[in-house]
């Protein structure tokens, strides 16, 4: 599993900023808690894979998801208890904040 | 006075996502709530003057700053109240999130 281990704040700000990622955050932040799961390929942006691609990576350079393969399978979760104790209220503030666009 | 009347979270939040504006906001987030004003020239950012004023005007762009002139000095301040009530919680976890870099 790939994790940057202490995201800082703005590198964190700075890869919520762009409505794809934002959306990826979206669809992990609403996956059931005791799972937390999703296949990259579930994940449904309006962009071609390998921008997908990038942007999942931005995301995990950025500490925000990780993500485990099993197999030829990827799957990513949203790091969000780390998250919510680094920064309190960030992600749900952030998520609320960009809602309904 | 200049105000954009209906910030959009993302618009708000790519205007976050820079060190430069986020000290301004910080600093004018430090001002006294009755007040709650700063002359332009009494924000200390570490750049030069005419790329502090960028900055001023992507955050007033983005309806984060306000801005007032009396005769030839300038006012800002941060439109906190509006701000809150539009995006509950953002610029306080934003502060706190990116303090102490």
């Amino acid at each position: 599993m790939h994790v940057k281990q202490n995201p800082d704040g703005l590198t964190v700000l700075q890869a919520l900023a762009d409505p794809v990622r934002l959306e990826i955050v979206r669809q992990l932040a609403g996956c059931p808690a005791d799972d937390g799961e999703l296949r990259c390929g579930a994940i449904e942006v309006p962009v071609t894979k390998s921008t997908a691609s990038h942007h999942f990576k931005a995301l995990i350079a950025a500490g925000i998801v990780a993500d485990r393969s099993e197999g030829t399978r990827k799957y990513m979760h949203l790091r969000r208890a780390e998250l919510d104790e680094r920064f309190p209220g960030l992600i749900d503030s952030v998520l609320r904040a960009t809602s309904g666009r």
